[in-house]
This record gives C-alpha cells, structure tokens and sequence, in this order.
C-alpha cells in the first residue's frame, strides 16, 4: 500500500531539462483551449520522454491525459513534468489528479501551483495522499510569464489587457489630417493579427471606428478563431454603414454604451442586426471601464487586445488598466499634433510610467518593443 | 623612365582586405583632424602590411606620409591603400602625391576620389603620370557613411547637421511640467556627450536655455574637444545668469540674433563677456537657417550637432536641413502633449519623412535608432 509522500525541494539532477519541453509543448496549445489555461506536459521514464501532450480545445483533454494516453501502460513507475498543477476537481474532464494516481506515476514535477482556488494545492495533496513523490516550482519565472494571461484573471479577477500601439518614430499615431494606414509595414500587420487571433477580445472605442471604419477581425489564411469586437460607444454613434454593424452576423460584436442609451431606435436596429448592448455606468462620456472588464470577463473573455485612439489608451493607463503594452514603430517622421498618450495626465518626470522587462525585436524595417507598465 | 600608368578596374584578389585596415585606422583620426577628413592607410608589401598611418591634427602629417614615414626604404615596390584620394595640392602640408612618387611605391588603391576640387582627380592623374598603378572605388558605401560629414561640406557646401533626440516611448522629450531631465538614462547620455566631443558645434535654441538652462559642453573625463555652443536666439534673451553666460570665458560661443538686436545694451555686455554675436536675416522670431549654417561653415565647422527643443527640430526637417538623427528612447511613458516634432507641419501620411539605412542599438534600458531623412 502506498504511503503518503512529501513535497521534495527541487535538488535532482536538472528537471529544466524535461520542463523546458513541457514548456514548449504548452505553446502548441496557446490560443487554441480558453477558457482552460494552455498547459503542457511529458512522460519520462529511464531519462528518455516517453510521450507529450498538450492543453486540447476546451471540453477535450488536458496536457497531462493526453500524455498519459499516448503512454498507455509505460506510465506505470515514470516520471511526469507538467507546467501547471494537475487539477483536483471535476469541470468539464475528470481531475486529472485521479488519472496520474491510476496511472502509476512515480513523481510528478510541476511548474507552478495553481492558482485557482479550485485547484490551488489540492492537486499537489492528492498526489501526495497517493504516495507520490512531488516537486513543485520548476522554471517558475517563465511559466508565470508564459501563463499571465490565466494568472491575471485568477489572481486579479478581471480579464488580462494587452495594448497595442503603431507610431512613428515620434510618437505619431496618425498623421496631421487623421490618416494612419498604415503607418507601420507588413510584417508588423502580420504580428498584429497573430495577437487578434490569440485575444478573446478586441476591444476599440467609437472614436476609432468613425475615423478608421475597422473590421477588427482577424486576417490570417486559417485563423484559430475570431475573438469578440468590443466597441465603446457611449452614446451609441456606430453607423449602420460601418464595416463593423455590415458584418455583425459574421463576427460576435459587443457594443457598451451609457445608461438608457439601450433603449434608442438606433440601439434596436442594432440589436436587431445581431449586435449585444450593454449599457454601463458613465461619467459624461466616460464609461466606466472597470465595468466593461467585468462584462467581458464574467462571460469567459481572459484576454483583451486593446487597438484604439490615444484617448482611451490614455484613461485606461490612468486606470493601471493595461498590463502588456506592444509599440511598434516605423522609421518615419509625421510631424503634428496626433502624438499617442497626450491625454494621459502624468504631472513630471518623476511620475512617468515605466516599462520593465522590455524586449526590443525587429522586424522588417519596422521595430517593436513589448514591456510590462509598472505603476 | 616611368611609363605614364592607367586606371585599374577593381579586379585583384581582395583589395578590401587592406582597404578594412585602412578604415579602423581612420576611426583613430575622428575628432581629431578637422578640417581636415580622417583618413587611414596602409603599406603592403609580399602580402603584409608593413606601416600604418592617420590623419595627425591640423597642419601636421596626413596618413599616407605617417604611414611612408613608417616604412622608410621598405615602402619602394610596395602597395599603398588609402580610403581617400592622396592631395595633389599644397595646403598646410605639401602634396601626399609627390610624396607618394618620391617613395616608390608601386600601386596605390583608393577608397573613394576626393570630390574637393583642390584634389579631385588630381591626385591620381599625378600618381597615374608618374607610372604608378592606381585603383579606386574600394568599399565606397562604408567610406562613403565614415566621411560624410566632410563629403557633405564639399558637396552640399554647408555643414553636416546631426539631430539628437531624447524620448519616451510615447514620443514626449518633456514632460507636462516642462521637466526633461533626464529622460534616458546615464549610458544613453554619454554617447551624446561622445557625438558632442566629435562636433563642431553644438546649436541650441533659446527655448532650450530658458528651460533647461544647459552648459552644452563635454562632460567626458579627457575630451578631445570643446565644441562651439551656438545659440539662436532672436531676441537676445539669453539671461546673464544663465550656465552658457556665467562659462564664456571657458567656451566659445556664438549668438545668433535678429538685425539691430546685436546694438543693444545686452549684446554689449554679451560681447564684453566673451560671446559673439553673429544678427542674421529673420522673419519674425524664426532666423534664416541657411544662414546661420553659412555663418559655422565659412569659420570652418563641418559637423553640428542638433540639441534642442521641439520647435527648432521642427524648423530643420522643414527645410530639410538635418542630414542623420540619433533618437534615444526610454523605456517609459510621459503623458502630456510635449511630443517632439509637433509644429512640423506635414499634411498627410503619405508625406511622412523616413529614415533610411536605420540602425537599431541599445544601450543599458534605453535605446537608440541612427537614420538618414529621405526627403
């Protein structure tokens, strides 16, 4: 019979080895299984991985049973690397905990525990209760960065934002008469696309769709999905003959406007089209934006994509509302006045909102940075 | 007797091997030899370099006579590289040409022909009468870049206008409160200071010394130079309190002013204390740039160095005066309407000015973009 075991220190030869291709293997699953975090796991038996799996769309398999699948009977007395803590619990799959226990394995290596109060430690004493030997806090610092999406809305309670921005080199969003396509080139438009298409939302303002009539949709030759479009409309301007409300029936569409702007003619024919309308406390013009996050977040959208005018960037620093900020820049000049963030009200240097853990990629003749706001 | 010798095309094994050499040994002369151009030379013979040369500081040996001095007698039969076309004229120093000859050097590769018309040519129509054989046109894009400040002297008759920018990610070079100190951090500051000692002149606005109240010096611990700190300021507001007033006996200083304002009480005591001043043609407050870089250039300064505030910059791309901009950037978020390049008046996106040949560097958090305006 088995004896319960105990959580060891992370003292064996090197289990970054394995973890790494844990690690790995979760990215095959990014974008592809929310509202389940994208989690991936190996079976190790002699040195050598014996079988892979990965985080499958949502209902489907997680990571570690699908490693345990492919590895069948050879389970028995192996070793399991996954980035996230087994789950205890039953949701739409049986815990995965139970399928490690029955499956023999001998230890289990976890990345991070889970944070979900579901889960959070109850998958690691499950194990232990079964006598497996556990070791926890693997590679911490990358998959804490891999999964800050899943974290934030766990840890945070509202869904992750991720802004980003395309300007010249002096911070031009847009040119003196408006116009802004495209400021940056090709390559740039294709990473874009590839965070639309990983985002469960789009998110805009009015302002945004009156001067540049966007489609907000993902422009990929087979995208994994089309991630909501979320319009901040206070008083319910959008056009019918915008790009957006012609093509309500092929792409899911929120439009949040103030208090009893619901109940217009316009709010109807909207409605009526295939639009969803919610109406959130405002200040004036300012919707509250706190509310819209919990909207969004309390219908399972964990990733946001924040493509808008300086205007409502501006209101959601001031907020500490965006967590990952994307800038890419082209080397040009636009000279005037559409400098990005000028609403954002910081009074000197000394308040100035830095960037940490700044990555600076090129590509093209473009360049990008992506860095995390401290406030 | 010599035969008179012809033009070579370019066609032996690997002349940019020696011609490289010949290039990290010019860097030694930047800064250091104006107005003369920083040239590098070497002397090959049986396949080895045997002596080496730069450009020594104004009136003394040119490369190709501290590298003939080095290899004495060895220099007969041997082959010389040189980046620039050899003098064919007396200047502070006789010509490098006779010199050449009277060594007995065999064959000469040049980097670039010397556009001055003092030389152009010359220099190799003497070599080529005296049988020498001469190729030329050896890595000309790299020699190109090394010397354009001087071939923009010789070609565009005006001096090489280098602009520095300091900014925020959002673009901002101030912010709200005016506060711009400092904005990028100590490493990026001491490649300015690095730009600044190889300048000529550092130009300022009056703007920038009302606000920032600068010293425009070098703050290196060995400078090779002081540059001129030039000041366009309209009006003669430059306050006598101010770090450029209280530090004119240390470094020279030119005053740019509207006509009549140099027979003012103020301009007296300026020039009592040190200062020149130098009235230009102006309309309004805004001073007839062409003209203040005539005044630099005919005094013999060929490099500037652009360090002020927005509206200045913003003057300079309108007239498509700034030749190459170094643009700081860090990593943090100002806010505010202070983004550089406001008051540059470009209609449309289409209008943009880009930079071209941009180099993407970065130094500690910060980093920096090089480029050259296609205007």
């Amino acid at each position: 019979m088995n004896q319960p075991g105990k959580i060891l220190k992370n003292t064996i030869a090197d289990p970054s080895f394995f973890m790494k291709q844990a690690i790995r293997l979760a990215e095959k699953a990014r974008g592809t299984c929310s509202p389940n975090p994208f989690v991936g796991a190996v079976i190790v038996k002699n040195g050598k991985i014996i079988s892979e799996g990965w985080t499958q769309k949502y209902g489907e398999d997680h990571a570690e049973i699908q490693a345990l699948k492919k590895a069948g009977k050879s389970a028995r007395d192996a070793d399991l690397y996954v980035t996230l803590e087994p789950c205890a619990h039953y949701g739409k799959t049986p815990p995965c905990a139970d399928a490690i226990i029955k499956a023999g394995i001998k230890r289990v290596f976890i990345g991070i525990l889970d944070p979900n109060p579901l889960v959070n430690g109850k998958g690691v004493k499950k194990l232990l209760d079964a006598g497996i030997e556990v070791t926890s806090g693997i590679m911490e610092e990358e998959i804490n960065r891999q999964l800050e999406y899943y974290l934030c809305r766990i840890q945070k309670g509202r869904p992750f934002v991720l802004w980003k921005a395309a300007l010249s080199l002096d911070g031009k969003y847009a040119a003196q008469d408006g116009s802004s396509r495209w400021i940056t080139e090709e390559s740039s438009r294709i990473i874009v696309h590839h965070l639309r298409e990983e985002a469960d939302v789009i998110l805009t303002g009015i302002g945004t769709v009156l001067k540049d009539d966007p489609m907000l949709n993902v422009r990929l030759p087979k995208p994994i999905k089309q991630p909501l479009r979320a319009i901040l409309d206070p008083y319910l301007e959008i056009p019918l003959n915008s790009q957006i409300v012609r093509s309500l029936t092929e792409y899911r569409t929120a439009i949040f406007c103030a208090p009893s702007r619901e109940n217009s003619p316009h709010a109807e024919t909207l409605l009526s089209l295939g639009a969803n309308i919610y109406p959130v406390t405002a200040k004036g013009k300012i919707l509250c934006l706190k509310e819209v996050l919990g909207i969004l977040h309390q219908q399972g959208n964990y990733l946001i994509l924040l493509e808008c005018g300086s205007q409502l960037a501006s209101s959601f620093f001031s907020e500490k509302l965006i967590d990952k900020s994307y800038i890419f820049y082209a080397p040009k000049i636009l000279g005037g006045n559409q400098a990005i963030l000028n609403e954002l009200d910081l009074p000197d240097i000394n308040s100035a909102i830095h960037l940490k853990d700044v990555l600076l990629k090129k590509t093209g003749e473009d360049w990008f940075i992506i860095g995390y706001p401290v406030y």
